[in-house]
Protein backbone atom coordinates (compact mmCIF):
# COMPACT_ATOMS: atom_id res chain seq x y z
CA UNK A 1 0.00 0.00 0.00
CA UNK A 2 0.95 3.32 -0.82
CA UNK A 3 2.73 4.94 2.28
CA UNK A 4 1.01 8.38 1.34
CA UNK A 5 -2.32 6.76 2.45
CA UNK A 6 -1.12 4.76 5.41
CA UNK A 7 -0.50 8.85 6.21
CA UNK A 8 -3.38 9.61 5.12
CA UNK A 9 -5.69 7.85 6.87
CA UNK A 10 -3.61 7.97 10.49
CA UNK A 11 -4.12 11.72 9.91
CA UNK A 12 -7.48 11.53 9.45
CA UNK A 13 -8.42 8.59 12.26
CA UNK A 14 -6.42 11.60 14.58
CA UNK A 15 -8.84 14.21 14.17
CA UNK A 16 -11.60 11.57 14.63
CA UNK A 17 -12.51 12.88 18.87
CA UNK A 18 -14.55 10.16 19.40
CA UNK A 19 -12.23 7.39 18.96
CA UNK A 20 -9.88 9.36 21.89
CA UNK A 21 -12.66 9.92 23.57
CA UNK A 22 -13.23 5.43 23.73
CA UNK A 23 -9.32 5.00 23.97
CA UNK A 24 -9.26 3.49 20.22
CA UNK A 25 -6.12 3.87 17.75
CA UNK A 26 -5.56 1.87 14.53
CA UNK A 27 -2.98 -0.90 15.00
CA UNK A 28 -3.32 -2.26 10.86
CA UNK A 29 -3.78 -1.21 8.22
CA UNK A 30 -3.52 -2.30 4.71
CA UNK A 31 -5.30 -2.26 1.35
CA UNK A 32 -8.96 -2.37 2.40
CA UNK A 33 -8.28 -3.23 5.78
CA UNK A 34 -7.79 -1.67 8.99
CA UNK A 35 -7.85 -3.04 12.20
CA UNK A 36 -8.73 -0.62 15.67
CA UNK A 37 -8.33 -1.74 18.95
CA UNK A 38 -10.23 -0.20 21.93
CA UNK A 39 -10.53 0.39 25.26
CA UNK A 40 -13.77 -0.42 27.14
CA UNK A 41 -13.89 2.50 29.10
CA UNK A 42 -15.84 3.33 31.92
CA UNK A 43 -17.57 6.30 30.52
CA UNK A 44 -19.36 3.65 27.50
CA UNK A 45 -21.24 1.52 29.27
CA UNK A 46 -25.06 0.39 29.14
CA UNK A 47 -27.08 -0.28 32.20
CA UNK A 48 -25.46 -3.45 32.87
CA UNK A 49 -21.89 -2.41 32.86
CA UNK A 50 -21.26 -3.90 29.29
CA UNK A 51 -19.88 -2.16 26.76
CA UNK A 52 -22.55 0.16 24.98
CA UNK A 53 -23.86 -0.87 21.60
CA UNK A 54 -22.94 2.54 20.49
CA UNK A 55 -19.17 1.81 21.49
CA UNK A 56 -19.17 -1.63 19.35
CA UNK A 57 -20.42 0.35 16.47
CA UNK A 58 -18.35 3.68 16.33
CA UNK A 59 -14.89 1.43 16.46
CA UNK A 60 -16.87 -1.23 13.95
CA UNK A 61 -18.00 1.93 11.96
CA UNK A 62 -14.45 3.41 12.14
CA UNK A 63 -12.54 0.16 11.19
CA UNK A 64 -14.62 -0.21 8.27
CA UNK A 65 -14.39 3.30 7.23
CA UNK A 66 -10.80 3.38 7.10
CA UNK A 67 -10.70 0.27 5.04
CA UNK A 68 -12.54 1.55 2.64
CA UNK A 69 -10.47 5.28 2.85
CA UNK A 70 -7.22 3.06 1.94
CA UNK A 71 -9.11 2.26 -1.86
CA UNK A 72 -9.61 5.85 -2.33
CA UNK A 73 -7.36 8.66 -3.82
CA UNK A 74 -5.88 11.23 -1.67
CA UNK A 75 -7.97 13.90 -2.26
CA UNK A 76 -11.07 12.05 -0.62
CA UNK A 77 -12.88 11.51 2.23
CA UNK A 78 -15.43 8.83 2.80
CA UNK A 79 -18.57 9.14 5.15
CA UNK A 80 -21.20 6.13 6.31
CA UNK A 81 -24.34 5.99 4.25
CA UNK A 82 -25.82 2.93 5.96
CA UNK A 83 -24.65 0.63 8.13
CA UNK A 84 -26.36 -2.61 10.36
CA UNK A 85 -25.19 -4.60 13.30
CA UNK A 86 -25.90 -7.58 14.52
CA UNK A 87 -24.80 -7.87 17.91
CA UNK A 88 -23.39 -11.62 19.32
CA UNK A 89 -22.55 -11.15 22.74
CA UNK A 90 -21.90 -8.85 25.56
CA UNK A 91 -18.85 -6.12 25.00
CA UNK A 92 -17.16 -7.10 27.77
CA UNK A 93 -13.31 -7.87 28.28
CA UNK A 94 -10.09 -6.50 28.30
CA UNK A 95 -10.31 -4.32 25.13
CA UNK A 96 -12.08 -4.33 21.78
CA UNK A 97 -10.43 -5.92 17.89
CA UNK A 98 -12.11 -3.99 15.25
CA UNK A 99 -11.50 -5.65 12.28
CA UNK A 100 -12.80 -3.65 8.63
CA UNK A 101 -12.87 -4.97 4.93
CA UNK A 102 -13.58 -3.63 1.58
CA UNK A 103 -16.33 -6.33 0.21
CA UNK A 104 -16.48 -4.16 -3.06
CA UNK A 105 -14.97 -1.28 -3.98
CA UNK A 106 -16.43 1.47 -5.83
CA UNK A 107 -16.45 4.75 -6.91
CA UNK A 108 -19.83 6.02 -5.76
CA UNK A 109 -20.30 3.56 -3.50
CA UNK A 110 -17.96 0.93 -1.25
CA UNK A 111 -19.13 -1.59 0.45
CA UNK A 112 -17.82 -2.64 3.54
CA UNK A 113 -17.74 -5.57 6.60
CA UNK A 114 -16.55 -5.50 10.22
CA UNK A 115 -16.08 -8.15 12.73
CA UNK A 116 -15.81 -7.08 16.84
CA UNK A 117 -14.39 -9.08 18.89
CA UNK A 118 -14.02 -8.79 22.94
CA UNK A 119 -10.42 -9.84 24.20
CA UNK A 120 -9.47 -11.26 27.29
CA UNK A 121 -5.83 -12.97 27.87
CA UNK A 122 -5.18 -15.09 24.92
CA UNK A 123 -9.29 -15.16 24.42
CA UNK A 124 -11.00 -13.42 22.03
CA UNK A 125 -15.05 -13.64 21.13
CA UNK A 126 -16.90 -12.48 18.64
CA UNK A 127 -19.29 -9.85 19.90
CA UNK A 128 -20.31 -8.03 16.67
CA UNK A 129 -20.83 -8.05 12.47
CA UNK A 130 -21.72 -4.90 10.86
CA UNK A 131 -22.12 -4.71 7.14
CA UNK A 132 -22.32 -1.09 5.23
CA UNK A 133 -21.82 1.09 3.01
CA UNK A 134 -19.60 4.01 2.36
CA UNK A 135 -19.40 6.73 0.52
CA UNK A 136 -16.88 9.78 -0.74
CA UNK A 137 -16.75 12.98 -0.18
CA UNK A 138 -14.82 15.66 -1.51
CA UNK A 139 -11.56 15.99 0.99
CA UNK A 140 -12.23 19.56 2.33
CA UNK A 141 -9.01 21.33 3.17
CA UNK A 142 -8.77 24.50 5.29
CA UNK A 143 -8.30 27.64 4.77
CA UNK B 1 -48.42 4.75 31.01
CA UNK B 2 -47.58 3.15 34.70
CA UNK B 3 -45.17 5.11 36.43
CA UNK B 4 -43.58 2.30 37.77
CA UNK B 5 -42.12 1.92 34.06
CA UNK B 6 -41.31 5.26 33.91
CA UNK B 7 -39.26 5.05 36.88
CA UNK B 8 -37.60 2.06 35.75
CA UNK B 9 -36.76 3.41 32.28
CA UNK B 10 -34.75 6.73 33.87
CA UNK B 11 -33.30 4.29 36.45
CA UNK B 12 -31.89 2.12 33.90
CA UNK B 13 -31.03 4.80 31.64
CA UNK B 14 -29.00 7.02 34.42
CA UNK B 15 -27.39 3.52 34.56
CA UNK B 16 -26.01 3.88 30.94
CA UNK B 17 -22.22 5.87 31.28
CA UNK B 18 -22.13 6.17 27.72
CA UNK B 19 -25.31 8.46 27.79
CA UNK B 20 -23.53 10.73 30.39
CA UNK B 21 -20.55 10.78 28.07
CA UNK B 22 -22.63 12.06 25.05
CA UNK B 23 -24.73 14.51 27.56
CA UNK B 24 -27.87 12.63 26.36
CA UNK B 25 -31.04 12.93 28.62
CA UNK B 26 -34.52 11.12 28.18
CA UNK B 27 -37.57 14.08 27.17
CA UNK B 28 -39.98 12.53 26.92
CA UNK B 29 -42.00 8.91 27.38
CA UNK B 30 -44.96 7.28 26.40
CA UNK B 31 -46.44 3.55 25.73
CA UNK B 32 -44.14 2.36 23.28
CA UNK B 33 -41.88 5.80 22.25
CA UNK B 34 -38.90 7.71 24.08
CA UNK B 35 -37.10 10.73 23.21
CA UNK B 36 -33.49 11.59 23.91
CA UNK B 37 -32.04 14.95 23.34
CA UNK B 38 -28.18 14.69 23.03
CA UNK B 39 -25.76 17.33 22.94
CA UNK B 40 -22.79 16.79 20.57
CA UNK B 41 -19.63 17.33 22.41
CA UNK B 42 -16.37 17.94 21.47
CA UNK B 43 -15.16 14.51 22.16
CA UNK B 44 -17.37 13.22 19.71
CA UNK B 45 -16.67 14.25 16.59
CA UNK B 46 -15.70 12.74 13.01
CA UNK B 47 -12.63 13.68 11.11
CA UNK B 48 -14.78 16.91 9.42
CA UNK B 49 -15.77 18.15 12.40
CA UNK B 50 -19.34 16.33 12.74
CA UNK B 51 -21.15 14.88 15.32
CA UNK B 52 -19.32 10.99 14.99
CA UNK B 53 -21.63 8.26 13.37
CA UNK B 54 -20.98 6.41 16.79
CA UNK B 55 -23.31 9.39 18.39
CA UNK B 56 -25.98 9.45 16.29
CA UNK B 57 -26.33 5.42 16.24
CA UNK B 58 -26.05 6.09 20.62
CA UNK B 59 -28.83 8.01 21.11
CA UNK B 60 -30.85 6.40 18.51
CA UNK B 61 -30.40 2.88 19.58
CA UNK B 62 -30.86 4.24 23.03
CA UNK B 63 -34.31 5.66 22.27
CA UNK B 64 -35.46 2.73 20.51
CA UNK B 65 -34.41 0.66 23.11
CA UNK B 66 -36.06 2.83 25.71
CA UNK B 67 -39.15 2.72 23.47
CA UNK B 68 -39.20 -1.13 23.65
CA UNK B 69 -38.75 -1.31 27.48
CA UNK B 70 -41.86 0.79 28.02
CA UNK B 71 -43.85 -2.39 26.76
CA UNK B 72 -41.91 -4.67 29.12
CA UNK B 73 -42.21 -6.11 32.56
CA UNK B 74 -40.79 -4.61 35.53
CA UNK B 75 -38.64 -7.64 35.77
CA UNK B 76 -36.95 -7.51 31.98
CA UNK B 77 -34.17 -5.59 30.33
CA UNK B 78 -33.82 -4.93 27.02
CA UNK B 79 -31.02 -5.01 24.70
CA UNK B 80 -30.01 -4.65 20.78
CA UNK B 81 -29.89 -7.50 19.04
CA UNK B 82 -29.56 -5.72 15.33
CA UNK B 83 -29.94 -2.75 14.37
CA UNK B 84 -29.38 -0.73 11.14
CA UNK B 85 -28.59 3.17 10.42
CA UNK B 86 -29.04 5.08 7.59
CA UNK B 87 -27.51 8.16 7.50
CA UNK B 88 -28.70 11.35 6.21
CA UNK B 89 -27.17 14.66 6.76
CA UNK B 90 -24.06 15.61 8.85
CA UNK B 91 -24.62 15.88 12.90
CA UNK B 92 -24.34 19.78 13.48
CA UNK B 93 -26.40 21.62 14.98
CA UNK B 94 -26.77 22.73 18.84
CA UNK B 95 -28.00 19.43 19.75
CA UNK B 96 -29.61 15.60 18.72
CA UNK B 97 -33.04 14.70 19.18
CA UNK B 98 -33.57 11.09 19.09
CA UNK B 99 -37.34 9.91 18.93
CA UNK B 100 -37.97 6.01 19.46
CA UNK B 101 -41.02 4.10 18.36
CA UNK B 102 -41.91 0.34 18.70
CA UNK B 103 -43.41 -0.67 15.73
CA UNK B 104 -44.07 -4.22 16.31
CA UNK B 105 -44.06 -5.25 20.62
CA UNK B 106 -43.41 -9.01 20.63
CA UNK B 107 -42.26 -11.43 23.66
CA UNK B 108 -38.78 -12.48 22.37
CA UNK B 109 -38.39 -10.11 19.78
CA UNK B 110 -39.30 -5.89 19.57
CA UNK B 111 -39.60 -4.71 16.26
CA UNK B 112 -38.26 -0.78 16.65
CA UNK B 113 -37.56 2.44 14.66
CA UNK B 114 -36.22 5.45 15.66
CA UNK B 115 -35.44 9.16 13.76
CA UNK B 116 -32.78 11.51 14.65
CA UNK B 117 -32.99 15.26 13.94
CA UNK B 118 -30.05 18.32 14.22
CA UNK B 119 -31.61 21.04 16.11
CA UNK B 120 -30.65 24.91 15.41
CA UNK B 121 -32.74 27.43 16.79
CA UNK B 122 -36.31 26.49 15.21
CA UNK B 123 -35.01 24.07 12.48
CA UNK B 124 -34.62 20.75 12.80
CA UNK B 125 -32.71 18.43 10.12
CA UNK B 126 -33.54 14.38 9.58
CA UNK B 127 -29.96 13.04 9.91
CA UNK B 128 -31.01 9.61 10.39
CA UNK B 129 -33.16 7.12 10.39
CA UNK B 130 -32.92 3.42 12.25
CA UNK B 131 -34.30 -0.14 12.37
CA UNK B 132 -33.75 -2.72 14.66
CA UNK B 133 -34.55 -5.59 17.03
CA UNK B 134 -34.81 -5.18 20.91
CA UNK B 135 -34.59 -8.36 22.59
CA UNK B 136 -35.63 -8.85 26.55
CA UNK B 137 -33.30 -10.31 29.28
CA UNK B 138 -34.09 -10.97 32.54
CA UNK B 139 -32.91 -7.69 35.15
CA UNK B 140 -30.12 -8.97 37.14
CA UNK B 141 -30.54 -7.63 40.54
CA UNK B 142 -27.17 -6.86 42.47
CA UNK B 143 -26.33 -8.60 45.74
CA UNK C 1 -47.02 15.31 -9.82
CA UNK C 2 -46.16 15.05 -13.50
CA UNK C 3 -48.15 12.75 -15.71
CA UNK C 4 -45.21 11.98 -17.64
CA UNK C 5 -43.41 10.71 -14.29
CA UNK C 6 -46.75 8.51 -13.94
CA UNK C 7 -46.25 7.04 -17.62
CA UNK C 8 -42.94 6.46 -17.32
CA UNK C 9 -42.99 4.33 -13.61
CA UNK C 10 -45.74 2.26 -15.04
CA UNK C 11 -43.74 1.55 -18.22
CA UNK C 12 -40.50 0.33 -15.67
CA UNK C 13 -43.00 -1.59 -13.93
CA UNK C 14 -44.13 -3.38 -16.69
CA UNK C 15 -40.97 -4.72 -17.87
CA UNK C 16 -40.19 -6.32 -14.38
CA UNK C 17 -41.17 -9.74 -14.75
CA UNK C 18 -41.06 -10.69 -11.62
CA UNK C 19 -44.21 -8.44 -10.68
CA UNK C 20 -45.73 -10.33 -13.31
CA UNK C 21 -45.32 -13.64 -11.60
CA UNK C 22 -46.23 -12.76 -8.26
CA UNK C 23 -49.69 -11.07 -9.27
CA UNK C 24 -48.40 -7.60 -8.52
CA UNK C 25 -49.84 -4.06 -9.93
CA UNK C 26 -49.14 -0.67 -9.10
CA UNK C 27 -52.33 0.67 -7.26
CA UNK C 28 -51.45 4.22 -6.45
CA UNK C 29 -48.53 6.53 -7.16
CA UNK C 30 -47.09 9.93 -5.77
CA UNK C 31 -44.73 12.29 -5.72
CA UNK C 32 -41.99 10.12 -3.79
CA UNK C 33 -45.13 7.32 -2.85
CA UNK C 34 -45.77 4.24 -4.37
CA UNK C 35 -48.51 1.60 -3.42
CA UNK C 36 -48.16 -2.29 -4.38
CA UNK C 37 -50.77 -4.77 -4.22
CA UNK C 38 -50.11 -8.27 -5.01
CA UNK C 39 -51.35 -11.73 -4.48
CA UNK C 40 -49.89 -14.20 -2.42
CA UNK C 41 -49.08 -16.89 -5.25
CA UNK C 42 -49.55 -20.44 -4.49
CA UNK C 43 -46.04 -20.91 -6.33
CA UNK C 44 -44.44 -17.70 -4.11
CA UNK C 45 -44.53 -19.92 -0.50
CA UNK C 46 -42.05 -21.10 2.25
CA UNK C 47 -42.13 -24.32 4.09
CA UNK C 48 -45.07 -23.75 5.52
CA UNK C 49 -47.29 -22.39 3.01
CA UNK C 50 -47.20 -18.63 4.18
CA UNK C 51 -45.72 -16.15 1.65
CA UNK C 52 -42.13 -16.38 1.35
CA UNK C 53 -39.93 -13.92 2.71
CA UNK C 54 -38.72 -13.16 -1.27
CA UNK C 55 -42.47 -12.19 -2.29
CA UNK C 56 -42.89 -9.71 0.74
CA UNK C 57 -39.46 -8.80 0.26
CA UNK C 58 -40.30 -8.38 -3.64
CA UNK C 59 -42.95 -6.27 -3.13
CA UNK C 60 -41.57 -4.20 -0.34
CA UNK C 61 -38.32 -3.35 -2.84
CA UNK C 62 -40.26 -2.80 -5.75
CA UNK C 63 -42.74 0.21 -4.10
CA UNK C 64 -39.77 1.82 -2.52
CA UNK C 65 -37.65 2.07 -5.91
CA UNK C 66 -40.82 3.03 -8.31
CA UNK C 67 -41.36 5.82 -4.80
CA UNK C 68 -37.76 6.79 -5.53
CA UNK C 69 -38.52 7.07 -9.38
CA UNK C 70 -41.41 9.40 -8.85
CA UNK C 71 -38.73 12.08 -7.79
CA UNK C 72 -35.94 11.38 -10.29
CA UNK C 73 -35.85 12.74 -13.97
CA UNK C 74 -37.02 10.86 -16.80
CA UNK C 75 -33.47 9.89 -17.83
CA UNK C 76 -33.11 7.79 -14.87
CA UNK C 77 -33.92 4.68 -13.44
CA UNK C 78 -33.48 3.22 -9.81
CA UNK C 79 -31.70 0.05 -8.66
CA UNK C 80 -31.55 -0.85 -5.24
CA UNK C 81 -27.78 -0.74 -3.36
CA UNK C 82 -29.22 -1.79 0.25
CA UNK C 83 -32.40 -2.64 1.84
CA UNK C 84 -33.26 -4.42 5.09
CA UNK C 85 -36.31 -6.40 6.01
CA UNK C 86 -37.75 -6.88 9.08
CA UNK C 87 -40.44 -9.50 9.30
CA UNK C 88 -43.14 -9.15 11.72
CA UNK C 89 -45.52 -11.39 10.92
CA UNK C 90 -46.65 -14.36 8.03
CA UNK C 91 -47.52 -13.53 4.99
CA UNK C 92 -50.76 -14.95 4.76
CA UNK C 93 -54.56 -13.54 3.66
CA UNK C 94 -56.32 -12.80 0.75
CA UNK C 95 -53.42 -10.09 -0.72
CA UNK C 96 -50.29 -8.00 0.23
CA UNK C 97 -50.66 -4.28 0.04
CA UNK C 98 -47.10 -2.48 -0.13
CA UNK C 99 -46.41 0.78 0.61
CA UNK C 100 -43.25 2.54 -0.38
CA UNK C 101 -42.42 6.35 0.37
CA UNK C 102 -39.31 8.37 0.07
CA UNK C 103 -37.41 9.59 3.22
CA UNK C 104 -34.99 11.52 2.08
CA UNK C 105 -34.39 12.25 -1.94
CA UNK C 106 -31.32 12.97 -3.00
CA UNK C 107 -28.76 13.32 -6.14
CA UNK C 108 -26.40 10.05 -5.65
CA UNK C 109 -28.67 8.04 -2.72
CA UNK C 110 -32.53 8.14 -2.14
CA UNK C 111 -33.36 6.78 1.26
CA UNK C 112 -36.23 4.92 1.32
CA UNK C 113 -38.75 3.00 3.34
CA UNK C 114 -41.64 0.53 2.93
CA UNK C 115 -44.52 -0.88 5.09
CA UNK C 116 -45.70 -4.16 3.93
CA UNK C 117 -49.44 -5.52 4.91
CA UNK C 118 -51.35 -8.74 4.79
CA UNK C 119 -54.88 -7.70 3.83
CA UNK C 120 -58.00 -10.67 4.88
CA UNK C 121 -61.41 -8.68 4.20
CA UNK C 122 -61.20 -5.53 6.13
CA UNK C 123 -58.13 -6.45 8.34
CA UNK C 124 -55.05 -5.19 7.61
CA UNK C 125 -51.81 -6.69 9.56
CA UNK C 126 -48.61 -5.43 9.45
CA UNK C 127 -46.03 -7.96 8.10
CA UNK C 128 -43.32 -6.11 7.18
CA UNK C 129 -40.94 -2.81 7.18
CA UNK C 130 -38.05 -1.96 5.02
CA UNK C 131 -35.61 0.60 5.27
CA UNK C 132 -33.08 0.90 2.60
CA UNK C 133 -31.22 2.90 -0.32
CA UNK C 134 -31.77 3.20 -3.90
CA UNK C 135 -29.15 4.83 -6.31
CA UNK C 136 -29.92 6.31 -9.80
CA UNK C 137 -28.82 4.76 -12.92
CA UNK C 138 -28.69 6.18 -16.79
CA UNK C 139 -31.84 5.48 -18.25
CA UNK C 140 -30.52 2.34 -21.10
CA UNK C 141 -32.75 3.42 -24.55
CA UNK C 142 -33.16 0.03 -26.66
CA UNK C 143 -31.74 0.52 -30.18
CA UNK D 1 -23.64 -33.52 9.94
CA UNK D 2 -26.60 -36.42 11.08
CA UNK D 3 -28.32 -37.44 8.24
CA UNK D 4 -31.40 -37.14 9.34
CA UNK D 5 -30.60 -33.27 9.18
CA UNK D 6 -29.59 -33.33 5.37
CA UNK D 7 -33.33 -35.21 5.03
CA UNK D 8 -34.93 -32.95 7.44
CA UNK D 9 -33.44 -29.83 5.10
CA UNK D 10 -34.41 -31.41 1.98
CA UNK D 11 -38.21 -31.85 3.23
CA UNK D 12 -38.50 -28.65 4.34
CA UNK D 13 -36.71 -26.97 0.99
CA UNK D 14 -39.12 -28.94 -0.82
CA UNK D 15 -41.99 -27.60 0.28
CA UNK D 16 -40.82 -23.83 -0.59
CA UNK D 17 -42.91 -23.36 -3.73
CA UNK D 18 -41.00 -20.31 -4.44
CA UNK D 19 -37.60 -22.09 -4.45
CA UNK D 20 -39.05 -23.85 -7.59
CA UNK D 21 -40.88 -21.24 -9.09
CA UNK D 22 -37.39 -19.79 -9.23
CA UNK D 23 -35.60 -23.10 -10.66
CA UNK D 24 -33.49 -23.53 -7.11
CA UNK D 25 -31.82 -26.51 -5.45
CA UNK D 26 -29.74 -27.48 -2.51
CA UNK D 27 -26.40 -28.28 -4.12
CA UNK D 28 -24.54 -28.62 -1.33
CA UNK D 29 -25.20 -29.04 3.04
CA UNK D 30 -23.05 -28.98 5.59
CA UNK D 31 -23.14 -28.08 9.61
CA UNK D 32 -23.79 -24.53 9.55
CA UNK D 33 -23.80 -24.07 5.99
CA UNK D 34 -26.32 -24.19 2.57
CA UNK D 35 -25.30 -23.36 -1.23
CA UNK D 36 -27.88 -23.08 -2.94
CA UNK D 37 -28.18 -22.95 -7.49
CA UNK D 38 -30.38 -20.98 -8.74
CA UNK D 39 -31.63 -20.18 -12.53
CA UNK D 40 -31.96 -16.10 -13.40
CA UNK D 41 -35.33 -17.20 -14.54
CA UNK D 42 -37.47 -15.09 -17.56
CA UNK D 43 -40.08 -14.45 -15.16
CA UNK D 44 -38.15 -13.09 -12.15
CA UNK D 45 -36.03 -9.92 -13.79
CA UNK D 46 -35.94 -6.52 -12.92
CA UNK D 47 -37.08 -3.50 -15.26
CA UNK D 48 -33.70 -3.47 -17.09
CA UNK D 49 -34.24 -7.69 -17.71
CA UNK D 50 -31.17 -8.72 -15.19
CA UNK D 51 -32.58 -10.74 -12.30
CA UNK D 52 -34.79 -8.65 -10.08
CA UNK D 53 -33.55 -7.85 -6.25
CA UNK D 54 -36.28 -10.07 -5.42
CA UNK D 55 -34.24 -13.71 -6.68
CA UNK D 56 -31.44 -12.76 -5.12
CA UNK D 57 -32.31 -11.59 -2.07
CA UNK D 58 -34.71 -14.95 -2.32
CA UNK D 59 -32.28 -17.72 -2.75
CA UNK D 60 -29.42 -15.54 -0.28
CA UNK D 61 -32.35 -15.81 2.35
CA UNK D 62 -33.42 -19.51 1.92
CA UNK D 63 -29.60 -20.40 1.48
CA UNK D 64 -28.79 -18.59 5.00
CA UNK D 65 -32.32 -20.15 6.32
CA UNK D 66 -30.99 -23.81 5.66
CA UNK D 67 -27.44 -23.30 7.00
CA UNK D 68 -29.32 -22.14 10.09
CA UNK D 69 -31.63 -25.21 10.10
CA UNK D 70 -28.62 -27.25 9.68
CA UNK D 71 -28.21 -26.41 13.47
CA UNK D 72 -31.49 -27.02 14.89
CA UNK D 73 -33.07 -29.78 16.66
CA UNK D 74 -35.66 -32.02 14.26
CA UNK D 75 -39.06 -30.15 16.06
CA UNK D 76 -37.85 -26.76 14.78
CA UNK D 77 -38.16 -25.09 11.62
CA UNK D 78 -36.49 -21.72 11.00
CA UNK D 79 -38.23 -18.23 9.65
CA UNK D 80 -36.31 -15.13 8.99
CA UNK D 81 -37.03 -12.54 11.29
CA UNK D 82 -34.85 -9.51 9.21
CA UNK D 83 -32.14 -9.55 7.08
CA UNK D 84 -30.08 -7.38 5.04
CA UNK D 85 -29.11 -7.20 1.52
CA UNK D 86 -26.16 -5.38 -0.23
CA UNK D 87 -26.35 -5.58 -3.71
CA UNK D 88 -23.11 -5.71 -5.51
CA UNK D 89 -23.72 -5.97 -9.15
CA UNK D 90 -26.56 -6.98 -12.01
CA UNK D 91 -27.42 -10.13 -11.45
CA UNK D 92 -26.67 -11.56 -15.27
CA UNK D 93 -25.37 -14.61 -15.88
CA UNK D 94 -26.20 -18.34 -16.63
CA UNK D 95 -27.21 -19.33 -12.97
CA UNK D 96 -26.80 -17.56 -9.24
CA UNK D 97 -25.11 -19.79 -6.83
CA UNK D 98 -25.78 -18.73 -2.87
CA UNK D 99 -23.87 -19.96 -0.11
CA UNK D 100 -25.40 -19.51 3.02
CA UNK D 101 -23.82 -20.38 6.75
CA UNK D 102 -24.25 -19.44 10.07
CA UNK D 103 -22.26 -16.58 12.15
CA UNK D 104 -23.52 -17.37 15.67
CA UNK D 105 -25.75 -20.02 16.35
CA UNK D 106 -28.31 -19.66 19.17
CA UNK D 107 -31.22 -21.07 20.92
CA UNK D 108 -33.21 -17.87 20.64
CA UNK D 109 -31.52 -16.24 17.65
CA UNK D 110 -29.25 -17.46 14.84
CA UNK D 111 -27.28 -14.97 13.28
CA UNK D 112 -26.39 -15.93 9.36
CA UNK D 113 -24.67 -14.41 6.17
CA UNK D 114 -25.07 -15.73 2.75
CA UNK D 115 -23.32 -14.34 -0.56
CA UNK D 116 -24.55 -14.64 -3.88
CA UNK D 117 -22.48 -15.05 -6.96
CA UNK D 118 -23.52 -15.39 -10.86
CA UNK D 119 -21.58 -17.65 -13.26
CA UNK D 120 -20.86 -17.17 -16.50
CA UNK D 121 -18.73 -20.31 -17.60
CA UNK D 122 -15.69 -20.31 -15.56
CA UNK D 123 -15.99 -17.03 -14.45
CA UNK D 124 -18.23 -16.23 -11.14
CA UNK D 125 -18.87 -12.74 -10.12
CA UNK D 126 -20.60 -11.53 -6.40
CA UNK D 127 -23.56 -10.11 -6.72
CA UNK D 128 -24.86 -9.79 -3.62
CA UNK D 129 -23.99 -10.09 0.60
CA UNK D 130 -26.83 -11.05 3.20
CA UNK D 131 -26.66 -10.36 6.89
CA UNK D 132 -29.56 -11.19 9.24
CA UNK D 133 -31.03 -13.04 11.72
CA UNK D 134 -33.28 -16.80 11.78
CA UNK D 135 -35.63 -17.68 14.81
CA UNK D 136 -36.65 -21.17 15.35
CA UNK D 137 -40.43 -22.02 15.58
CA UNK D 138 -41.77 -25.03 16.27
CA UNK D 139 -42.30 -27.67 13.35
CA UNK D 140 -45.62 -27.86 12.75
CA UNK D 141 -47.07 -31.50 11.94
CA UNK D 142 -50.23 -31.76 10.06
CA UNK D 143 -52.83 -33.88 10.53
Amino acid sequence: MDPAIDTRVRASFAKQSMMETLGAKVIALGEGRCTIRSSIPPGARQQQGFGHAGLTFSVGDSAAGYAALTCMGLDSEVVTSEIKINLLAPAVGEYLLAEGRVIRPGRRLITVQSEVWAVTGETRKQIAVLLGTMVPVPLTTPG
